[in-house]
């Protein structure tokens, strides 16, 4: 799909609703590069996954650190060595373009975002992509559980905590978490269905004190923005798609590739099947 | 523990109860070589698993090949390259001795069983723990679903089936599955059990017609002995820890390292957990 029939139909890149979208259909726009925002809402039921690319000298140690850390690292692709097409994931989706926007890392320090990153793929080149949030967040809102972020209109807020993850070669650290604020009868309600989503996260890994989770203050999130809490809600974690982007970033390799927060991958696996 | 401490005791190399022994008491006396036999109704509500030890060079390939068959290669445990100790498992688990009886494989070919691996663990080993079928049984025959195999004593029936794998490198070919019979009512409650349990190769495969998934005769199992069906049973197939040795032995790596079957290690993980 060229750019310029895109524009000639609208202002928005998009001549169609993207919430019930096909993915091939959004991957073929990220691809011409028309579009490099967010994933969010996009192509509804399908789950969406972040990236990280690393070279093949690295990547069994990053295996091994998923595997070890389901909850923030549930991985649910990784390319053959050196080929770009993600085929166990869906049609037709080459890795290297077919996300809207990419981060750079070089020496664990953000470079620059690009729109593809064709350049950059080598023949030791391991793609991973791993669960996200909005397929969960999906499930909680047809149970009407409330995503107050999402009401505001700001960004989930997201903590360092002190759990400390299972390391792995240069691969450790500490987990982060997201927050969602909610009643503690939806907090349970909310730990059941996403109990059957363990490649998005899974259940909550804390609900109530953030302090048992060494988190001081709720007001001043590491990542995203403030929330707000109505009257007797309490704060719901989860283990967040932040947490092995921070430790690829900490890891210091000389360079990483992965999506730009927002902007993810979105499959063609149903999201319903966790 | 010595051997010729529990050669003092009884006849029976366990002076304890193996149902309700903890993990560690039954890998000391594995350890020791006194006990070479099944693990089967040992130190029920722990996880147990099939072993795979390969080269690192095949070792990605691997994990990408349990990654993208997650029913018939549920991973529980990865080891650091050389590091014989599977810390992520338990307390103290030395894989090259903590299992009663190991196989070695050359070029595909099996050579010999032993009582422990440590002349053969090398620099650049990798050992990969699969789930195995023994937790998920002990939650079915808590729910009261019969486990006919093990009512006329034989071994539970195993069949090649027409499902393909998901290949990766020189890892793949055809699905292998374990068959139980039971009622339809039974199958259903089995299947909703079973969902829970993911990394003991979750929720059965097929329910009903053998010659769905390519297999031909059930009185003519590939493994195992042939089982009784009572009124009105159907055959209920599930995803078997034989699939990964059957890819392993056909990709013909000079030297692979198994568990003997039946032959399982222990680990400390509560089986509830899935």
């Amino acid at each position: 799909m060229a750019l310029e029939q895109i524009d000639g139909v609208s202002d928005s890149p998009f001549p169609f609703d993207i919430a019930t979208a096909a993915p091939s259909k959004l991957r073929a726009i990220f691809r011409s590069g028309a579009y490099r925002g967010t994933t969010a809402n996009m192509a509804n039921g399908h789950t969406q996954g972040n990236l990280a690319v690393l070279p093949a000298s690295h990547a069994l140690d990053f295996a091994r650190f998923c595997q070890r850390n389901p909850k923030p690292c549930p991985l649910v692709g990784m390319s053959d060595t050196g080929d770009p097409m993600m085929w166990t994931l869906g049609e037709d989706i080459d890795i290297r373009t077919d996300i809207p926007s990419y981060n750079i890392y070089r020496d664990g320090v953000f470079e620059s975002s690009v729109s593809n990153i064709s350049e950059f793929w080598e023949e030791d080149s391991v793609a991973f992509v791993l669960g996200c949030s909005f397929s969960f967040e999906e499930a909680l809102m047809q149970a009407r559980i409330p995503m107050r972020h999402m009401e505001i209109n700001r960004t989930v807020p997201m903590y360092k905590t002190s759990i400390d993850l299972v390391p792995s070669g240069a691969f450790g650290g500490g987990m982060v978490v997201s927050m969602r604020p909610m009643s503690m009868e939806q907090a349970i309600q909310a730990s059941a269905i996403t109990a059957r989503f363990p490649h998005t996260h899974g259940m909550p890994v804390h609900i109530g004190d953030p302090a048992a989770i060494g988190i001081k203050d709720l007001n001043t999130p590491d990542w995203g923005d403030p929330t707000e809490f109505r009257n007797g809600e309490v704060p719901v974690f989860w283990a967040c798609g932040v947490t092995p982007q921070n430790a690829i970033q900490q890891a210091g390799l000389p360079l990483v590739l992965t999506h730009t927060p927002g902007s993810m991958l979105i499959t063609d696996i149903p999201s319903a099947i966790g």
